[in-house]
């Protein structure tokens, strides 16, 4: 599947969302895992759109979601930091969903620098979170 | 709002809809009426993006869904016929929204010959929408 630039913001714009978990996790410093994610879901039958950004972005992976919906999903820094975003600085959403994509940069850039390791950064980063995704 | 065709394919792939009404209407003859347009919703706080699409198209209205639901609607022959049909011929939808879409052309066309005013034509209008907007 040929995907264009600008068709898959428009997509994204549509489905596509940027998404800050924090989980707790026995195993991290601070008790809590913080998971910044960026997934696109779809209904099963147009899965094959979904290998199509897989493949555009050369990351992720698709997996079911529940029921019938699938989704993308890209997780790991590395991804992240290298192909999501600079994508997304490049290519502008028109939605609101700009602002959030702006806060998930935030984090990840947080977190390379290790903020959410310290309780004060991981505050922060709490407070970004709380303000994603909201539609009000 | 500056959009560009292949974001707005995208954007429709996520959140358009092809569809055909078939409403009780006494002064049709045939007792019905048959009512295409075509819809992309959104919720409110994004609803710039659908006068977007409005000015993009130069047609249609944006009106309130439900609750914090806007809605850009398309209705009326001459605007499905010069403006949104030939749009998406011209830049092919990605999803199966595009199998909805040529459906839905097959619909408007029965109309532009008066099908949707004889028994037979109204029968063959009606099979057509039970076929689309299905996920399966």
């Amino acid at each position: 599947m040929d995907l264009n630039a600008q068709w898959l913001v428009g997509f994204v714009d549509g489905e596509g969302c940027f998404h800050i978990g924090i989980n707790q996790n026995k195993e991290m410093k601070l008790g809590v895992q913080v998971l910044p994610e960026f997934t696109v879901t779809q209904h099963q039958v147009d899965e094959q759109v979904l290998y199509g950004l897989k493949d555009y972005f050369g990351c992720g992976v698709v997996r079911k979601n529940h029921g019938k919906i699938k989704c993308y999903r890209v997780r790991g820094h590395q991804n992240l930091l290298t192909k999501i975003i600079p994508f997304f600085e490049k290519h502008q959403l028109k939605t609101k969903k700009r602002i959030d994509f702006v806060k998930f940069r935030r984090v990840v850039r947080l977190m390379e620098d290790g903020a959410h390791l310290e309780s004060e950064g991981l505050e922060r980063i709490r407070e970004i979170k709380n303000q994603m995704n909201l539609k009000n």
